[in-house]
């Protein structure tokens, strides 16, 4: 399967060249976030695609110093809905009617059901559930990378609530969860390259009731 | 790409036929699974697969009874750690030094880091955060099944604690996150395989930076 190839092909690159990335293949991987599949296809986050320069160097200072961060092509931010709002629920449910061009008492209802619970919860909790919608769509950019031939890191550690302020997220709503900087790999410096892809036994991983 | 065409292609399957996806296909759904990318590589959860038609139908008791559940061929049930101990994070760090036959200091130094971070953290801190790299690999085996032609319904609609008790994971130090019912669309019963696919614009998720 292509797939497998292309999961094995990739690794989280540790030094990249600072090569641009053609918009073409952003833009594929940018739609392999869109097409992912969502909790109720809320889809409650956004990204952040930051080219500019001076801005990944700012966030590299606070991402432990991680040089891909600045040499990447593009540095993607991924931010998580800070809660979920009624606003936020029936946009996407009217969208939804607007697009399919009808009503349906099931999915009326349904859209009731996430009002009378979602926004209720604790913001934190909706964070968490949000942020996890995130990590789907993450998953798939980084392997849209592997299909476009282009290395990314898949980047949890850094300080979100410094990456928040320099993007001006909080007055958005959001709160930054990931980083994926996308690009191409420096060979020579990158500890990582020819290492071998470790992963536990299917033992491990797998039970199989029969 | 293969990969937009595929992530087109598949929806959230809301009536399955029964049909018995070949084994080769679960397995490389699992092979997608082992091969997705997880922080500091702990893969810190296990996969249950599920073909007992016994339980599969108890587990559509507790899970709004949605059908699929029980008309799926296969039924995949994500389970994260429920917290990192050290035990845990040594293993797969020892996993690492025999699979690539050396020690860094390096390596050695980032698990202490991680040996002194993890373990003293709040286990619920720790299971959501485990639960996240769940999703990556979630995200994966969706993506996988769609290029092996068979079909799947994302599904966090359950009780986690009565399926926990199900299936014995308190013991194994697992809490359930996530169901993946794998199996062939049922075209006349499912209600959503006809309707556009909804998603918001690029505006409302992507923001540039240049």
């Amino acid at each position: 399967m292509e797939l497998l190839e292309k999961l094995k092909w990739r690794y989280a690159t540790k030094a990249m060249n600072g090569k641009i990335v053609p918009q073409e293949k952003i833009d594929n991987i940018i739609e392999a976030i869109s097409l992912s599949p969502t909790s109720s296809g809320l889809q409650p986050f956004e990204v952040l695609v930051i080219k500019n320069q001076e801005l990944k160097d700012k966030i590299k200072d606070i991402s432990f110093n991680q040089s891909v961060v600045a040499d990447c092509s593009h540095l993607l931010v991924f931010a998580a809905w800070d809660h979920y709002t009624p606003e936020r629920i029936n946009k996407m449910f009217d969208l939804t009617n607007e697009v399919r061009g009808f009503k349906s008492e099931g999915w009326e209802n349904y859209r009731q059901m996430l009002l009378n619970a979602y926004p209720q919860r604790d913001p934190e909790e909706n964070f968490h559930h949000a942020a996890k919608q995130a990590y789907i769509a993450f998953s798939n950019a980084i392997t849209a990378a592997a299909f476009e031939g282009v290395d990314c890191t898949p980047i949890e550690g850094f300080e979100p609530e410094k990456l928040d302020k320099i993007l001006g997220l909080e007055q958005k709503g959001l709160r930054s969860c990931l980083l994926l900087p996308v690009g191409y790999r420096d060979e020579s410096n990158d500890w990582l390259v020819k290492l071998q892809k470790v992963r536990k036994s299917t033992d491990d991983l797998i039970t199989i009731f029969d």
